[in-house]
């Protein structure tokens, strides 16, 4: 499945959080990461970065796109990080 | 359909890049909104978001999702803003 997982977590984290998440997904953005995912890495994921958050001071969205043949990306500007072909 | 934008813009647009999304999506995090829109809204909105960033330095990326029954979206952490039932 196609994930987009974005986090905003304090200055302290960000590292952290960004290597977790470059352990899986792609970077495309500051805080904005997506790609193919298994449920077993997604699920390993979610723990690692349930382990560095700090709950009522940082956010983690996750969304899941089972299938992308309803969806497609379109980016306006600079492509800063990603793949090509995607969704 | 539901749309969930991403943007990474310099210091000096991101007011006026928060302020256009803003009329049409819902805040979800920092530089990151979502929610149901229509075509013609969706092309408003890039064509306002076209007029105020720089290309070589800004990033907008549009996640459209033509249909939510494929997906799902979880909050790790605080939940900042957004709609309740959206995906």
């Amino acid at each position: 499945m196609f994930v987009i997982v974005v986090y905003d977590v304090g200055e302290k984290r960000v590292v952290k959080a960004l290597k977790r998440c470059r352990k899986y997904l792609n970077w495309v953005q500051n805080s904005v990461f997506e790609g193919e995912i298994s449920e077993a890495n997604l699920t390993k994921l979610k723990m690692e970065l349930d382990k560095i958050i700090v709950p009522d001071e940082d956010s983690v969205i996750f969304y899941t796109l089972r299938s992308t043949r309803y969806s497609d990306r379109q980016i306006m500007g600079l492509r800063k990080g990603g793949q090509d072909l995607i969704i």
